[in-house]
């Protein structure tokens, strides 16, 4: 990655796009140096790609159904990340499971945020990990940025942020407070694998001094 | 529950017994109106043992290899906790997992301390949650306490307390972490279910400002 042009970004969204901001915004206050250079949606008409229009960013649409298989809809992906020359992915609500030659073509470069204190509430089935944390009756819920490997939700975690269940909660108002959190967690975690002071051990992710490569 | 005489506690051990000195500091210094009218340790000669010698309460050992099944072993637990009139239950680092029987006799009076957030890191079988939830690479962990019923580490959850997870964190130093906010919610648990403020809905609790039943 050069110093001189910032490292590239690419963005995989399925909804509103709220992360998808997010990381906008900490790109637009200084906060995390970086560029987007592309936006994949798997759905169609998403509120995610007007704010990639609006913002000027390319964006394509790739939807599972239009691939004979997940291997060719993971070529898709790949050809358009690379096409983008892109240094690092990010899932950002993304719906979709990617096929496993995603994973191995940019090992330690995918980060995923998860609406849950992960291993709680893994997997994204209906109902989602915050209706699910409120089923339980926990009392502290949260959410966890962590790469993605070949076992869903279960890659090294890179940080985790916790908010309170109130009693009162509904799954919107706890989804609302817990995206609070993930609206901040997800910026710290790219910024922080783009300066190389992350690193996998064994499962673990661990914060270095000095700038280190993610690999383990 | 008569509001001359405190409340009665019987407080099950299995080892050191910080969380029996947690109550007993909490009744000391008058946060939690209660007395401990009996301690059932599941092993002998454990330092829990000594702090209730040295505190003049009343204690038994009932170790499982001693009955002919799991029901005898809580029958005789529930006779020792009837004898001591006893009002709640509280199991603090038990290492037994009781006879339904025993959760019948004291259904929704039963409260249990789990060094995990629940549900991650339930059970108690080797390497215990703390060890799990170093190896898991999470970087938040914490306590819970709940009811128990016939499932294990399952019951309605009455409190959490999140920690942070350091690098440089052995199973020692985290676990130590996580007794220091044992020591907080499980004296403000008993304290709350005594009050009749906590009351079960569904798998839940919430806090009621009148005083109730907890039962459902």
């Amino acid at each position: 990655m050069s110093m001189v042009s910032p490292p590239r970004l690419g963005v995989l969204v399925s909804g509103r796009g709220s992360n998808l901001r997010a990381i906008l915004d900490a790109i637009d206050r200084g906060s995390l140096h970086a560029r987007v250079a592309i936006v994949i949606s798997s759905k169609n008409d998403v509120p995610a790609l007007q704010i990639a229009e609006d913002a000027g960013i390319p964006w394509r649409v790739i939807r599972g159904a239009e691939y004979s298989s997940r291997a060719a809809e993971g070529a898709a992906i790949v050809a358009e990340l690379r096409a983008a020359m892109v240094d690092l992915v990010v899932t950002a609500g993304y719906g979709r499971i990617f096929d496993a030659s995603v994973v191995e073509a940019y090992r330690w470069r995918i980060i995923n945020i998860h609406p849950s204190l992960l291993p709680a509430f893994a997997g994204s089935m209906a109902p989602g990990p915050q209706a699910q944390a409120l089923a339980a009756g926990v009392k502290i819920a949260g959410c966890t940025t962590h790469f993605i490997t070949e076992e869903t939700d279960a890659g090294p975690i890179i940080m985790q942020a916790a908010v309170p269940v109130l009693d009162d909660d509904t799954v919107e108002t706890l989804a609302e407070r817990i995206l609070r959190e993930e609206h901040k967690i997800l910026p710290a975690s790219i910024a922080a694998v783009l300066a190389g002071t992350v690193r996998v051990v064994d499962r673990r992710t661990i914060q270095v001094t000095e700038a280190k490569d993610a690999r383990s």
